[in-house]
């Protein structure tokens, strides 16, 4: 197996369209779609990622509804980028080999099949597919946090056997100090560097996404993701534009165009945002306690039916070491909460 | 002269009722300092400054008029601190010694001299008058991206010698690398570390704030700043939570209380913001290109004013190297800009 060629020092996937889904609840129009990835593209970006923030097949209810058919969405994506290659995610378990073969068929050329930290191998059977298709292929190990560096290097290798060309050290709650991301940068270079690239993607819930961007790079990392306004699940995800400015000041060459970005985000995601990513409380507790990012909003949803602060229910989630795929547990969380809490009220009248 | 005390790793300065100013547009209530400084000394922040946002003396015409009479929001904030100290921020030509007279008598017990990074010269005179009225003293050395480390360390020399306990790498900017800001407090932590603490304040224009607090630390420094919610100048400081929440994951001992900080933020200074302090794109070119975060505001009024965009004044400003004290160029700025605009649109026509 080989690496793609890259053609710059780094290259970055922009993945407003896929964790921005998260944030927009998966209610992305078509029109706003196209203009993003028009504007994309216009910047240079080289990697667009597009689908339901839980991956290909992940409109359910259990993850919530997705307001435009994701193939619909891929489709248009594609007509849209002249340079840009359409990337989509694809988690084992929600999503399946023939959403992926339909993605394919929609434009789709890139796929990132994610699992947690720990279970590689759950994914060769969707990366020989993605082979059989002619696709690239990206491997994210979510919360990588949750591991340590030698395994973590260790699942990289699983992926890399089974025809993955780009591992990922996919930091899911923005929980990774710099310290510890540097080490897993440098463990998975160490171990798969000689026939893969190694990615990162990064959460801002501490706002150390760009700075640990800045870490790949330095540690040979040579794929990074961004989103547009950061958005993404919980605070969001290293800004591209600001990736954009700071390698740039760093003298890194990625090919982008960091007015162009700037517009983009400004004139383009802006105006659609349902809400800025923060480090708000409860983002902040997200990457404090290692919580995954597309929590947020059902912790939201869970204590304002429950009348239990978001934050409480997201700290709980990181105690229990809950993972993605875990969303159903947020609601007993809550319900156990409410519980604690009226038990607590009647001990005291 | 010897350095202050201190009681943990590292020394948490607050300031965002001071760089939170500039925010707030110099409009903060005499309630919403009391139910912030309390919040802050009861999460254990050592160290308050309050003052406008271009220190004692700045409510004027060029800078802005405080709602609020700075004396009584110190005495305020004096009445509220159970441990915190009250620290102000004077810079020479804005502020007057007997500015500060008038604020030790209201009860600040630190001042911050601030002057540009290659100007420390003007500020031995005040250094005196704080030594002289028993005060613990600080030294910003302002745009410290705008001089060579080794300059910077020459500067901070010349405050130490005047009487300055901790020199501060001030990156008003918010433009320092992580190498550029790891360069700057190893040379100050050479030159001054033996009679000196050196301490950081870093803003978030391009996410890089609390990445600097930790290269800081590592570096030798012990003074850092942070404001709730980021509230500051710019696109903000490092946010106060953020650094409670990741030295707590670094184990770095700070005194904080990263629950109640967290509390403060969301439930004490959110409420009363103007807005989010955020990477927007007019943010991000003060990063990118260098520009005084507090020039924000002004070149947003001035924008609107001559109908030319925000970042395109702050782009110029950049390039044509304005530093603080120099707002009232903002508007030539935007004058030219619109004539350059209006000559262009005649040319077309």
């Amino acid at each position: 197996m080989t690496r793609p060629e890259i053609t710059h020092d780094v290259r970055i996937t922009d993945t407003t369209l896929r964790d921005g889904s998260h944030a927009m609840a998966h209610q992305f129009t078509e029109q706003q779609v196209r203009d993003t990835v028009r504007a994309l593209d216009r910047a240079g970006v080289e990697v667009v990622e597009v689908s339901h923030g839980d991956g290909v097949g992940g409109s359910s209810f259990n993850y919530g509804f997705s307001l435009t058919d994701e193939m619909t969405l891929i489709a248009a994506a594609r007509e849209e980028a002249r340079q840009a290659k359409i990337a989509v995610l694809l988690v084992p378990g929600i999503g399946t080999a023939d959403d992926l073969r339909r993605a394919h068929d929609a434009g789709a050329e890139m796929v990132r099949v994610a699992t947690h930290c720990t279970e590689a191998d759950v994914s060769p059977q969707h990366f020989g597919v993605a082979r059989e298709l002619g696709m690239e292929t990206v491997g994210f190990l979510m919360m990588a946090h949750r591991t340590s560096p030698e395994n973590l290097a260790k699942q990289a290798r699983i992926m890399v056997d089974a025809g993955c060309q780009t591992p990922y050290v996919t930091d899911s709650a923005g929980a990774l100090m710099m310290h510890e991301a540097r080490a897993r940068f440098e463990a998975l270079v160490a171990e798969v560097g000689d026939e893969a690239w190694v990615g990162y993607h990064g959460h801002q819930n501490v706002s150390l996404g760009v700075a640990n961007s800045v870490i790949a790079y330095e540690s040979g990392v040579r794929y990074i993701d961004g989103s547009l306004c950061a958005l993404g699940a919980g605070s969001g995800n290293s800004p591209t534009e600001v990736l954009g400015a700071v390698f740039d000041r760093l003298g890194i060459e990625t090919g982008l165009d960091v007015s162009a970005l700037l517009d983009a985000a400004e004139d383009v995601v802006r105006p659609y945002l349902h809400r800025w990513p923060k480090m708000d409380r409860n983002a902040i507790v997200q990457g404090w306690a290692g919580v995954y990012s597309s929590f947020l909003l059902h912790a939201e949803r869970a204590g304002e039916r429950y009348k239990v602060p978001p934050h409480e229910i997201l700290r709980r989630c990181g105690e229990l070491g809950y993972v993605g795929g875990q969303e159903d547990m947020i609601i007993d969380v809550a319900i156990g909460l409410a519980a604690e809490r009226d038990r607590a009220g009647a001990a005291v009248s």
